[in-house]
């Protein structure tokens, strides 16, 4: 438990959040979520996708604690909830270090191609203009 | 695309990664591969399962690109691959904002709870004292 009272992801919760966020679609109504509430009508409209089908990632967002709903019968407005996100974010985390040395040796490998081309350029270079003298 | 090479994910690929990460068992065994390499004689131990259920798994995470499995045919070791990891991570990142909103939210009426604690006890202090004067 941290002591500053915010919720620890329990495992179920990050399998959750994992499988909600494992879906392009349910990850763009995120996105558009992100810039503010919307009814199902809101959110189908751009994905050319029917309501029930937008309802049913809906239900998975929601389950996954990811999204609330309005109480307004007709509208029902999809809420963000991003505290979960957080959770997931916090899990990832812990393995920053392992891909940004992944980074930096591909940074590594990338700067000694460079050098290689370089190299190669160079001594082209200086065959021609050796080939060029009298 | 990024300026320095990365490779940067498809929504396909991120799929792939998230729906790896929603198992409890596949992050365990991701955590155990950073500390390195493991056979799957040695991965299947502490999870108290089947060879042939790890593999399964183990397949999960190849197929995302998260694991890589070595030549030697015997022991063919697991090793992490943690690019798209990194890769999470980034998708994730956009919504930090949103999140510690959230916590600082949450900051605020831990508090503001707090506050009204105090001013609770220091009130019934008050009248305790008082009541104790002659």
């Amino acid at each position: 438990m941290q002591p500053n009272g915010y919720e620890v992801a329990t495992p179920d919760r990050l399998d959750a959040t994992f499988t909600a966020l494992a879906d392009p679609t349910r990850r763009a109504i995120l996105a558009r979520l992100a810039s503010g509430e919307a009814s199902v009508t809101e959110l189908a409209e751009p994905f050319a996708m029917s309501q029930p089908a937008i309802s049913k990632h809906l239900k998975v967002l929601e389950r996954a604690g990811l999204i609330s709903r309005g109480r307004d019968a007709q509208r029902r407005p999809s809420r963000l909830e991003a505290q979960p996100l957080g959770e997931a974010t916090e899990w990832l985390e812990s393995y920053r270090e392992l891909w940004e040395a992944n980074y930096q040796r591909l940074d590594a490998v990338l700067d000694e191609l460079k050098i290689d081309e370089k190299k190669r350029k160079d001594s082209k270079r200086r065959r021609k203009s050796a080939m060029k003298r009298p």
